[in-house]
Protein backbone atom coordinates (compact mmCIF):
# COMPACT_ATOMS: atom_id res chain seq x y z
CA UNK A 1 0.00 0.00 0.00
CA UNK A 2 2.32 3.07 -1.52
CA UNK A 3 0.24 5.51 0.58
CA UNK A 4 -1.02 5.73 4.51
CA UNK A 5 -4.39 6.23 5.79
CA UNK A 6 -5.12 9.46 7.52
CA UNK A 7 -5.86 8.69 11.34
CA UNK A 8 -5.77 11.15 14.18
CA UNK A 9 -2.22 9.76 15.03
CA UNK A 10 -1.12 11.15 11.28
CA UNK A 11 -3.16 14.04 10.19
CA UNK A 12 -1.63 17.04 9.71
CA UNK A 13 -3.71 19.66 10.86
CA UNK A 14 -2.66 22.90 10.42
CA UNK A 15 -1.55 23.88 6.56
CA UNK A 16 -2.81 20.89 4.81
CA UNK A 17 -1.74 21.30 1.64
CA UNK A 18 1.60 20.74 2.83
CA UNK A 19 0.64 17.28 3.72
CA UNK A 20 2.02 14.03 2.16
CA UNK A 21 1.34 10.59 2.97
CA UNK A 22 2.47 8.47 0.00
CA UNK A 23 5.65 6.54 1.08
CA UNK A 24 7.70 8.05 -1.38
CA UNK A 25 7.91 11.24 0.07
CA UNK A 26 8.02 10.08 3.23
CA UNK A 27 10.31 7.80 3.19
CA UNK A 28 12.91 9.85 0.43
CA UNK A 29 13.21 12.38 3.86
CA UNK A 30 13.87 9.45 5.95
CA UNK A 31 16.92 8.56 3.82
CA UNK A 32 17.96 11.58 3.54
CA UNK A 33 18.10 12.90 6.99
CA UNK A 34 21.74 12.73 8.71
CA UNK A 35 19.69 12.17 12.24
CA UNK A 36 16.28 11.33 13.94
CA UNK A 37 14.85 12.68 17.05
CA UNK A 38 12.97 9.40 18.64
CA UNK A 39 10.38 10.28 21.25
CA UNK A 40 8.91 7.90 24.17
CA UNK A 41 6.92 8.28 27.18
CA UNK A 42 8.16 6.65 30.17
CA UNK A 43 5.62 6.92 33.50
CA UNK A 44 4.18 9.38 31.57
CA UNK A 45 6.97 11.92 31.67
CA UNK A 46 8.12 12.63 27.42
CA UNK A 47 11.27 12.30 26.22
CA UNK A 48 13.36 13.27 23.02
CA UNK A 49 16.48 11.53 21.75
CA UNK A 50 18.81 12.26 18.72
CA UNK A 51 20.25 9.38 17.21
CA UNK A 52 21.28 7.91 14.37
CA UNK A 53 18.98 5.63 12.10
CA UNK A 54 18.61 3.17 9.20
CA UNK A 55 15.25 2.42 7.66
CA UNK A 56 14.66 -1.29 6.31
CA UNK A 57 10.95 -1.29 3.96
CA UNK A 58 8.52 -0.11 6.24
CA UNK A 59 10.96 0.11 9.77
CA UNK A 60 13.29 2.10 11.02
CA UNK A 61 16.68 0.32 12.93
CA UNK A 62 18.35 2.19 15.74
CA UNK A 63 20.86 1.18 17.09
CA UNK A 64 22.66 1.44 20.88
CA UNK A 65 24.48 0.58 23.81
CA UNK A 66 22.79 -2.14 25.69
CA UNK A 67 22.55 -0.06 29.00
CA UNK A 68 20.56 2.50 27.15
CA UNK A 69 17.23 3.69 28.10
CA UNK A 70 16.08 4.47 24.61
CA UNK A 71 16.71 1.14 23.59
CA UNK A 72 16.00 -1.10 26.62
CA UNK A 73 12.18 1.39 26.18
CA UNK A 74 11.87 0.48 22.52
CA UNK A 75 12.52 -3.69 23.02
CA UNK A 76 10.08 -3.58 25.62
CA UNK A 77 7.89 -2.83 22.77
CA UNK A 78 6.85 0.53 23.68
CA UNK A 79 5.29 3.05 21.35
CA UNK A 80 7.60 5.64 19.83
CA UNK A 81 7.26 8.40 17.07
CA UNK A 82 10.25 9.50 15.20
CA UNK A 83 10.60 12.59 13.78
CA UNK A 84 13.24 13.57 10.68
CA UNK A 85 13.91 17.11 9.70
CA UNK A 86 15.35 18.34 6.93
CA UNK A 87 16.08 22.37 6.14
CA UNK A 88 16.26 23.77 2.99
CA UNK A 89 15.86 27.22 3.43
CA UNK A 90 14.86 30.70 5.68
CA UNK A 91 12.26 32.55 4.05
CA UNK A 92 12.35 36.44 4.44
CA UNK A 93 8.93 38.04 3.79
CA UNK A 94 7.84 41.10 3.71
CA UNK A 95 6.13 40.92 6.88
CA UNK A 96 7.49 39.26 9.89
CA UNK A 97 4.30 36.92 9.97
CA UNK A 98 4.56 35.37 7.42
CA UNK A 99 8.60 34.60 7.82
CA UNK A 100 9.24 30.87 7.26
CA UNK A 101 11.35 27.76 6.83
CA UNK A 102 11.83 25.90 3.90
CA UNK A 103 11.83 22.30 5.04
CA UNK A 104 10.44 18.80 4.76
CA UNK A 105 10.49 16.86 7.64
CA UNK A 106 8.43 13.42 8.40
CA UNK A 107 7.25 11.80 11.61
CA UNK A 108 6.31 8.06 11.65
CA UNK A 109 4.80 6.22 14.32
CA UNK A 110 5.03 2.52 15.62
CA UNK A 111 6.48 0.08 18.86
CA UNK A 112 10.00 -1.39 19.37
CA UNK A 113 11.01 -4.94 19.22
CA UNK A 114 14.54 -5.95 19.53
CA UNK A 115 16.46 -6.97 16.50
CA UNK A 116 17.81 -10.64 17.74
CA UNK A 117 20.02 -13.41 16.25
CA UNK A 118 23.82 -12.34 14.79
CA UNK A 119 23.19 -12.46 11.57
CA UNK A 120 20.07 -10.03 11.48
CA UNK A 121 22.02 -7.82 13.96
CA UNK A 122 25.35 -7.67 12.03
CA UNK A 123 22.57 -6.50 8.93
CA UNK A 124 21.31 -4.09 10.69
CA UNK A 125 24.23 -2.67 11.78
CA UNK A 126 25.40 -2.30 8.67
CA UNK A 127 22.69 -0.74 7.16
CA UNK A 128 22.85 1.98 10.00
CA UNK A 129 26.59 2.44 9.28
CA UNK A 130 26.58 2.26 5.94
CA UNK A 131 23.74 5.46 5.68
CA UNK A 132 26.04 7.21 8.38
CA UNK A 133 29.63 6.67 6.70
CA UNK A 134 28.74 4.92 3.17
CA UNK A 135 31.75 2.80 2.11
CA UNK A 136 32.81 2.30 5.27
CA UNK A 137 31.27 -1.00 6.51
CA UNK A 138 33.99 -2.09 3.63
CA UNK A 139 36.98 -0.08 4.30
CA UNK A 140 36.69 -0.42 8.42
CA UNK A 141 37.07 -2.93 10.88
CA UNK A 142 33.74 -5.24 11.43
CA UNK A 143 32.07 -5.62 14.79
CA UNK A 144 33.62 -8.55 16.07
CA UNK A 145 31.58 -10.05 19.06
CA UNK A 146 32.48 -8.45 21.87
CA UNK A 147 31.80 -5.12 20.42
CA UNK A 148 28.04 -6.42 18.94
CA UNK A 149 27.71 -8.37 22.62
CA UNK A 150 27.49 -4.44 23.93
CA UNK A 151 25.30 -3.19 20.94
CA UNK A 152 21.55 -3.40 21.38
CA UNK A 153 19.78 -3.05 18.08
CA UNK A 154 16.06 -2.31 17.83
CA UNK A 155 13.15 -2.08 15.11
CA UNK A 156 10.39 0.28 14.57
CA UNK A 157 7.45 -1.42 12.19
CA UNK A 158 6.16 2.17 11.41
CA UNK A 159 2.32 1.72 11.77
CA UNK A 160 1.63 4.85 10.25
CA UNK A 161 3.08 7.99 8.98
CA UNK A 162 3.15 11.54 7.78
CA UNK A 163 5.27 13.95 6.12
CA UNK A 164 5.01 18.18 5.82
CA UNK A 165 6.88 20.10 2.86
CA UNK A 166 7.15 23.62 2.88
CA UNK A 167 9.22 24.75 -0.50
CA UNK A 168 9.56 27.70 -2.56
CA UNK A 169 9.05 31.99 -1.67
CA UNK A 170 7.53 33.45 0.29
CA UNK A 171 3.26 33.83 0.74
CA UNK A 172 2.93 37.75 1.66
CA UNK A 173 -0.33 39.20 1.51
CA UNK A 174 -1.18 41.52 -1.42
CA UNK A 175 -1.35 44.64 0.21
CA UNK A 176 2.48 44.20 1.35
CA UNK A 177 4.07 43.23 -2.25
CA UNK A 178 4.64 47.20 -2.77
CA UNK A 179 6.35 47.47 0.72
CA UNK A 180 10.10 48.61 0.18
CA UNK A 181 11.47 45.11 2.00
CA UNK A 182 13.61 42.60 0.15
CA UNK A 183 11.73 38.97 0.17
CA UNK A 184 12.94 35.93 -0.58
CA UNK A 185 14.68 32.15 0.35
CA UNK A 186 18.11 32.29 2.04
CA UNK A 187 18.90 28.81 0.93
CA UNK A 188 20.53 26.35 3.86
CA UNK A 189 22.52 23.11 3.24
CA UNK A 190 24.59 20.80 4.80
CA UNK A 191 28.57 21.37 3.91
CA UNK A 192 31.26 18.66 4.43
CA UNK A 193 34.89 20.36 4.88
CA UNK A 194 37.93 19.21 4.23
CA UNK A 195 38.78 16.15 5.91
CA UNK A 196 40.48 15.94 9.02
CA UNK A 197 42.85 13.26 9.75
CA UNK A 198 43.33 11.33 13.22
CA UNK A 199 46.62 12.77 14.81
CA UNK A 200 47.21 8.95 15.50
CA UNK A 201 46.65 8.08 11.54
CA UNK A 202 48.99 5.41 10.46
CA UNK A 203 52.04 7.43 7.98
CA UNK A 204 50.63 6.95 4.32
CA UNK A 205 47.41 6.10 4.83
CA UNK A 206 45.51 8.35 2.95
CA UNK A 207 42.15 10.01 3.09
CA UNK A 208 39.68 7.62 0.05
CA UNK A 209 39.55 10.70 -3.14
CA UNK A 210 35.62 10.35 -2.87
CA UNK A 211 35.25 10.57 0.79
CA UNK A 212 33.44 13.82 0.77
CA UNK A 213 30.89 13.61 -2.25
CA UNK A 214 29.69 10.55 -0.12
CA UNK A 215 28.26 12.53 1.97
CA UNK A 216 26.58 14.88 0.00
CA UNK A 217 23.46 13.58 -0.09
CA UNK A 218 22.73 14.04 3.37
CA UNK A 219 20.39 16.70 4.56
CA UNK A 220 19.10 17.52 8.19
CA UNK B 1 22.10 28.45 40.03
CA UNK B 2 24.06 27.86 37.04
CA UNK B 3 24.03 24.04 37.08
CA UNK B 4 20.72 21.52 37.27
CA UNK B 5 20.50 19.21 40.30
CA UNK B 6 21.19 15.34 38.39
CA UNK B 7 17.74 13.60 38.54
CA UNK B 8 16.62 10.33 36.51
CA UNK B 9 15.13 12.85 34.49
CA UNK B 10 17.66 14.33 33.42
CA UNK B 11 20.94 12.26 33.88
CA UNK B 12 22.63 11.19 31.12
CA UNK B 13 23.43 7.70 31.61
CA UNK B 14 25.18 6.72 28.81
CA UNK B 15 29.09 7.84 28.20
CA UNK B 16 28.83 10.07 31.35
CA UNK B 17 31.87 11.82 30.49
CA UNK B 18 30.15 13.44 27.51
CA UNK B 19 27.31 15.08 29.90
CA UNK B 20 27.18 18.74 30.78
CA UNK B 21 24.51 20.08 33.53
CA UNK B 22 25.84 24.20 33.51
CA UNK B 23 23.49 26.35 31.98
CA UNK B 24 26.38 27.92 30.20
CA UNK B 25 27.16 24.74 28.38
CA UNK B 26 23.58 23.98 27.98
CA UNK B 27 21.58 27.34 26.84
CA UNK B 28 24.86 28.10 24.36
CA UNK B 29 23.59 24.96 22.00
CA UNK B 30 19.65 25.97 23.01
CA UNK B 31 20.63 29.31 21.68
CA UNK B 32 22.60 28.16 18.37
CA UNK B 33 20.03 25.33 17.05
CA UNK B 34 18.63 26.47 14.49
CA UNK B 35 15.28 24.96 15.25
CA UNK B 36 14.23 22.16 18.26
CA UNK B 37 12.13 18.98 18.68
CA UNK B 38 9.81 19.02 20.83
CA UNK B 39 8.05 15.86 22.49
CA UNK B 40 4.35 15.79 24.52
CA UNK B 41 1.89 12.50 25.08
CA UNK B 42 -1.46 12.64 24.41
CA UNK B 43 -3.61 9.96 25.38
CA UNK B 44 -0.28 8.01 26.04
CA UNK B 45 1.06 8.51 22.76
CA UNK B 46 4.46 10.09 21.86
CA UNK B 47 4.69 12.91 19.86
CA UNK B 48 7.59 14.67 18.03
CA UNK B 49 7.52 17.80 16.10
CA UNK B 50 10.22 20.30 14.76
CA UNK B 51 9.74 23.87 15.34
CA UNK B 52 11.23 27.13 16.03
CA UNK B 53 11.97 28.75 19.47
CA UNK B 54 13.59 31.58 21.46
CA UNK B 55 15.17 31.58 24.96
CA UNK B 56 14.15 33.75 27.63
CA UNK B 57 16.05 33.19 30.38
CA UNK B 58 14.97 30.24 31.94
CA UNK B 59 12.50 29.61 29.46
CA UNK B 60 11.73 28.56 26.27
CA UNK B 61 9.15 30.16 23.90
CA UNK B 62 7.44 28.65 21.16
CA UNK B 63 4.30 29.81 18.42
CA UNK B 64 2.12 28.40 16.12
CA UNK B 65 -0.94 28.66 14.89
CA UNK B 66 -4.07 28.74 17.50
CA UNK B 67 -5.59 25.52 16.03
CA UNK B 68 -2.12 23.94 16.47
CA UNK B 69 -2.11 20.66 18.98
CA UNK B 70 0.93 21.39 20.13
CA UNK B 71 0.00 24.67 20.72
CA UNK B 72 -3.06 23.98 22.33
CA UNK B 73 -1.20 21.02 24.73
CA UNK B 74 1.44 23.28 25.62
CA UNK B 75 -1.19 26.15 26.80
CA UNK B 76 -2.99 23.35 28.91
CA UNK B 77 0.27 22.99 31.04
CA UNK B 78 1.01 20.07 29.87
CA UNK B 79 4.87 18.10 30.30
CA UNK B 80 6.98 18.78 27.59
CA UNK B 81 10.94 17.63 26.53
CA UNK B 82 12.70 19.69 24.33
CA UNK B 83 15.60 18.70 21.81
CA UNK B 84 18.27 20.91 20.37
CA UNK B 85 20.54 19.12 18.22
CA UNK B 86 23.60 20.26 16.44
CA UNK B 87 26.25 18.34 14.18
CA UNK B 88 29.71 19.57 13.98
CA UNK B 89 31.19 16.23 12.10
CA UNK B 90 31.29 12.31 11.02
CA UNK B 91 33.71 10.64 13.09
CA UNK B 92 35.08 8.18 10.46
CA UNK B 93 37.25 5.45 12.87
CA UNK B 94 39.18 2.34 12.16
CA UNK B 95 36.68 0.23 13.14
CA UNK B 96 32.96 0.35 12.23
CA UNK B 97 32.44 0.22 15.53
CA UNK B 98 33.98 3.21 16.69
CA UNK B 99 32.46 5.62 14.27
CA UNK B 100 30.60 8.53 16.00
CA UNK B 101 28.92 11.74 15.14
CA UNK B 102 30.60 15.13 16.57
CA UNK B 103 27.61 16.83 18.25
CA UNK B 104 26.20 18.96 20.38
CA UNK B 105 23.10 18.24 22.28
CA UNK B 106 20.70 19.73 25.02
CA UNK B 107 17.37 18.15 26.00
CA UNK B 108 15.41 20.41 28.57
CA UNK B 109 12.35 19.71 30.51
CA UNK B 110 9.21 21.45 31.77
CA UNK B 111 5.73 22.20 31.36
CA UNK B 112 3.82 24.99 29.21
CA UNK B 113 2.15 27.81 30.00
CA UNK B 114 0.38 30.46 27.53
CA UNK B 115 1.98 33.65 26.69
CA UNK B 116 -0.65 36.63 27.17
CA UNK B 117 -0.91 39.92 26.72
CA UNK B 118 -0.30 41.65 23.52
CA UNK B 119 2.66 43.43 24.94
CA UNK B 120 3.97 39.74 26.10
CA UNK B 121 2.71 38.34 23.46
CA UNK B 122 5.09 40.45 20.95
CA UNK B 123 8.06 40.30 23.26
CA UNK B 124 8.15 36.87 22.85
CA UNK B 125 7.44 36.66 18.90
CA UNK B 126 10.24 39.42 18.73
CA UNK B 127 12.45 37.06 19.82
CA UNK B 128 11.55 34.17 17.98
CA UNK B 129 11.57 35.83 14.65
CA UNK B 130 14.74 37.83 16.03
CA UNK B 131 16.33 34.07 16.27
CA UNK B 132 15.23 32.95 12.81
CA UNK B 133 15.95 36.17 11.07
CA UNK B 134 18.41 38.51 13.00
CA UNK B 135 17.49 42.26 12.00
CA UNK B 136 14.17 41.25 10.38
CA UNK B 137 11.10 42.48 12.91
CA UNK B 138 13.08 46.06 12.04
CA UNK B 139 13.34 45.58 8.30
CA UNK B 140 9.87 43.66 7.69
CA UNK B 141 6.04 44.92 8.39
CA UNK B 142 5.49 44.21 12.28
CA UNK B 143 2.52 41.66 13.13
CA UNK B 144 -1.20 43.46 12.83
CA UNK B 145 -4.20 42.70 15.04
CA UNK B 146 -5.28 39.97 13.09
CA UNK B 147 -2.03 38.03 12.76
CA UNK B 148 -1.31 38.51 16.24
CA UNK B 149 -5.01 36.73 17.21
CA UNK B 150 -4.22 33.93 14.93
CA UNK B 151 -0.70 33.09 16.71
CA UNK B 152 -0.94 31.12 20.17
CA UNK B 153 2.61 31.90 22.14
CA UNK B 154 3.61 29.49 24.79
CA UNK B 155 6.48 29.57 27.33
CA UNK B 156 7.90 25.92 29.00
CA UNK B 157 9.73 26.91 31.95
CA UNK B 158 12.62 24.99 32.23
CA UNK B 159 12.83 22.93 35.41
CA UNK B 160 15.67 20.69 34.76
CA UNK B 161 18.35 20.07 31.29
CA UNK B 162 21.33 18.50 30.49
CA UNK B 163 23.72 18.27 27.48
CA UNK B 164 25.74 16.00 26.00
CA UNK B 165 28.66 16.44 23.37
CA UNK B 166 31.34 14.61 21.78
CA UNK B 167 34.38 16.60 20.17
CA UNK B 168 37.60 15.06 18.75
CA UNK B 169 39.06 12.66 16.98
CA UNK B 170 38.06 8.72 16.62
CA UNK B 171 38.49 7.12 19.28
CA UNK B 172 39.68 3.76 18.15
CA UNK B 173 41.58 0.34 20.57
CA UNK B 174 45.00 0.43 20.24
CA UNK B 175 45.19 -2.82 18.61
CA UNK B 176 43.05 -1.39 15.64
CA UNK B 177 45.97 1.90 15.37
CA UNK B 178 48.36 0.00 12.86
CA UNK B 179 45.34 -0.60 10.61
CA UNK B 180 45.40 0.60 6.99
CA UNK B 181 42.35 2.61 7.79
CA UNK B 182 42.31 6.06 7.36
CA UNK B 183 40.53 7.72 10.23
CA UNK B 184 39.33 11.40 10.69
CA UNK B 185 36.41 13.68 11.08
CA UNK B 186 34.60 15.11 8.32
CA UNK B 187 33.74 18.41 9.32
CA UNK B 188 29.83 19.40 9.09
CA UNK B 189 28.21 22.39 9.27
CA UNK B 190 25.13 24.57 8.31
CA UNK B 191 26.10 26.46 4.73
CA UNK B 192 23.86 29.13 3.65
CA UNK B 193 23.96 30.01 -0.01
CA UNK B 194 23.22 33.20 -2.49
CA UNK B 195 20.05 34.93 -1.24
CA UNK B 196 17.01 33.88 -4.12
CA UNK B 197 14.82 36.96 -4.41
CA UNK B 198 11.32 36.22 -4.09
CA UNK B 199 9.74 36.10 -7.94
CA UNK B 200 7.45 39.05 -7.00
CA UNK B 201 10.05 41.56 -5.24
CA UNK B 202 9.12 44.86 -5.89
CA UNK B 203 11.79 46.53 -8.86
CA UNK B 204 14.95 48.31 -7.10
CA UNK B 205 14.78 46.36 -3.28
CA UNK B 206 18.06 45.17 -2.83
CA UNK B 207 18.88 42.51 -0.60
CA UNK B 208 20.80 43.60 2.75
CA UNK B 209 24.60 43.14 2.06
CA UNK B 210 25.42 41.36 5.05
CA UNK B 211 22.09 38.82 5.25
CA UNK B 212 24.12 35.62 4.88
CA UNK B 213 26.63 36.95 7.73
CA UNK B 214 23.73 36.95 10.21
CA UNK B 215 23.13 33.36 10.15
CA UNK B 216 26.64 32.40 9.99
CA UNK B 217 26.24 31.83 13.85
CA UNK B 218 23.62 28.72 13.32
CA UNK B 219 24.23 25.18 14.03
CA UNK B 220 21.62 22.02 13.58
Amino acid sequence: MPTFPRTPRNRVSRLPDRARYDREAIYSIVDEALLCHVGFVDDGQPYVIPTLHARDGDAILLHGSVGSRLLRHLAAGNPASIAFTIVDGIVLARSVFHHSVNYRSAVVFGRGAPVEGEAERLRALERIAERLAPGRWSEARRPNPRELASTAVARVAIETASAKVRAGPPKDDDEDLALPVWAGVLPVELDFGEPLPDPALRAGVAAPGDLRDRFRRRGG
